[in-house]
């Protein structure tokens, strides 16, 4: 199996060339051919070398002038801010338009809220909705990039690729790697979506859970599915915690939190288990002592702070991509200092 | 009658002369002269040729150093989003200050929170309110611009504003045009305004909907007035359908959402009995299938989302004509990189 | 006893060697010396001059590429507005990251929460919490620095300085002046840090309130503590009165309002008591006619609103000398223009 990802250094600007052909909205890591995917993890490399070695190509504002709006049916300060601070390293303006699942219920259609966000001058949409699917229809109804910051459980894919660039970091390498993702992975877009780009980069992916959190088969590519923990821990080189969502255990479809610690929450003897430089990621915000035990947090093989920082370069590449050399709505273009 | 809005082609920037003299606020239309209207909307036509030419005009942040605070005690994301948007397309910065309802019962003295933003700094100021005539007590109280974004039952000019200009757009002219204005008119801030400036600018103006929503004689100008509504519609140039505020429904005020439907709802057949390019307003967000059915919403007589994006231009024009050449406060016109 | 402040009329840009040394954090008043109290309340009075005077300190946007994060744990939008107005006027980026006291009560970790913001690139963070002592946690965190916006009943050195910097500008000295504060002084950090503050700058600090809220002795450095509102009033140079927490008064730890306005409220008479150039303030907003006479407030001695403008000046102050010149991470501090 080639090491797909152990690229030569990459160039620090991202020469045009290297952006995926056609790229115009992200919508999910289904969809991305395995090219599209590496050069936008190049072009994060280029944009977190950029951004920490006080180079030229962000004193340019590549995206100067162009306005980004955040719409998020289902609150997230983490990713919300991320795209928020990677859009204004670009020199771009991130505003978030404040919405809330009760608008959701309130009947406002969806395409309504966007087409008017178009015709307010937005460059490009990120996008966080409970419904499985929603950027895809976003995408459908807009002519500006619609990225998928989240859609029921569907996909989220610039997490996806925080992962795969931290573990690339990490590890210096995807490809033959073995991979571990616990937790409720049935109602997870974060394992979905890893579990598809991990497996397009090379990656060998066990995912499990509680039985009622298993997938039907084939719902996550080729990625194996076993209730045996142990099974899926033993030698791995990644072991990634899903967030439990409380309320879901409220309901009782998952464990209580003091069941679910001890039958699925990560400790160190887990660790012992998997590869001695296995990295321990978690999407955050974690439950301390829920998903992880919290003194594994301060433990050099969790790489959680890193994946946040890598999130800000992962937003950036995304938006570079769909928007930058003429990317997006052309009239923006003009000038370096226009606003909108 | 003469076609008032006929102008030439307009300059693509205003000259100065063009603003109109003496307009320290905007605090409704009653109030403004004509020529001071069609200025603004000259002005605005030519911010809007700007920002879509990609001409310097822009490129020089013409309000650059100078911060606009909205102050909306009313929840409005489009009408917020639009002041912020024109802003940030003129240089500006525009930060909005976080107020509910529930400050205004708590006792909380408009005129102490709006003196604290002029102490902190704000060049001009946008406020929403639920109390009539709120905009004019905030102008006595303070020495920046203050723009009226609604208060109460009372005004909305930069909503009639950006009702004229897509009328003007999308007709050549305002003067001699039929208007018809349906829906809950008595208690509409957009009726009246809109009511005083078309007239102001010489359109016929007819206003129809439920006897109780009907308003006493005289309150709209001299706009005619009839509980017919097909009497309103015949041959009409112009539609305009008010929003229904739900809560009003709730009270029994207004007809439940089935029965306005089906009595005030516009639909395809009636369009029929207006002018053939008749155009249909609303100033959203539309209540689809109750004000209007929503399969006229994408037909080409329909320009709610035009009216979107016009009414960025317009809040262009009322910022920089309130703002722009030396207006507001001296101290901050000094450097385009100042911020404040 | 010497005029401390009597300084010179400063320069108007604060030379590199006016910055106190070593102030990596602002977490109270206790800890600052004297003369970085002074070079803070010098570079305060530099920037507001800066910005009154057009200068071009300002357009060289010192703080540009810096990005200002606030976290608020309890709500208050004058001191967020006042730091947010200060990183702009300064060139630096300001965001909020919305948290709530029910993310306290949710176990979220402070710490968690903080190395988020950290990793995902905030150059300096603004902490309001309820718990006493936060910032200085926070500190003990963070390798950014941490300005402390308010902690429980701890400190509030920002709004210290503000007040010292307004008595500056009325009295043109802070040493040998006799102030009295006067409400519910053991729970307030205002209270706290401008006893301090205004004790190492070498003014006289009187204390008078409800018995239940007078502090235990020492706990607010060298200052007299007394029952007899009388005899702080008597000759007073400054007087200031705090904000009375309603829900505290709900709760029988304080008089009712109308009680508490008969006994603590401050009226015209009560100024007679003073020094005939008396200055009043309060850090707001005021509960008119409890703390204070609602005529008083539109009095020439009441300097409420300077309070307001001097803050976003000392906010200047305090964010340049902790990033300004090579503070804080130094990736960002390569371009004007780079953004994060």
């Amino acid at each position: 199996m080639s090491l797909s990802l152990s690229m030569p250094a990459p160039a620090v600007m991202p020469a045009p060339g290297d952006a995926p052909p056609a790229l115009r909205h992200l919508l999910g890591i289904r969809g991305l051919t395995r090219s599209q995917a590496e050069a936008l993890l190049a072009e994060a490399r280029s944009w977190k070398a950029a951004r920490a070695g006080r180079l030229q190509a962000l004193s340019r504002r590549p995206l100067a002038g162009r306005r980004i709006v955040t719409v998020f049916y289902e609150p997230s300060t983490r990713t919300m801010t991320s795209f928020h601070v990677a859009a204004a390293a670009l020199g771009a303006e991130a505003v978030d338009l404040p919405v809330s699942r009760s608008s959701v219920q309130k009947g406002e259609r969806l395409d309504d809220t966007l087409e008017t966000l178009e015709s307010l001058g937005a460059d490009a949409v990120v996008l966080r909705h409970p419904q499985t699917g929603a950027a895809h229809y976003a995408a459908r109804h807009l002519s500006i990039p619609v990225i998928n910051g989240g859609d029921g459980t569907g996909e989220h894919p610039t997490q996806a690729l925080t992962d795969a660039l931290t573990i690339l970091e990490r590890r210096g390498r995807v490809a033959g790697l073995k991979v571990a993702i616990l937790g409720d992975i049935r109602h997870s877009r974060v394992a979905r979506s890893n579990a598809l780009l991990l497996e397009l980069l090379g990656a060998e992916v066990w995912l499990s859970g509680p039985a009622a959190a298993l997938p039907p088969a084939g719902a996550f590519g080729g990625a194996r599915v076993t209730l045996n923990r142990d099974e899926a821990l033993e030698g791995a080189d990644v072991v990634m915690a899903l967030r439990v969502q409380r309320e879901r255990q409220a309901r009782g479809l998952l464990p209580p939190p003091g069941a679910y610690r001890s039958r699925w929450g990560l400790d160190a003897r887990d660790l012992e288990r998997c590869s001695p430089d296995v990295v321990l990621l978690h999407p955050g915000p974690v439950n301390r002592d829920v998903e992880v035990d919290g003194r594994l947090l301060e433990d050099p093989r969790c790489a959680v702070l890193q994946q946040v920082a890598n999130g800000v370069a992962v937003r950036m590449a995304v938006l570079h991509t769909l928007l930058g050399q003429g990317g997006g709505r052309s009239w923006s273009t003009c000038s370096s200092a226009a606003g909108w």
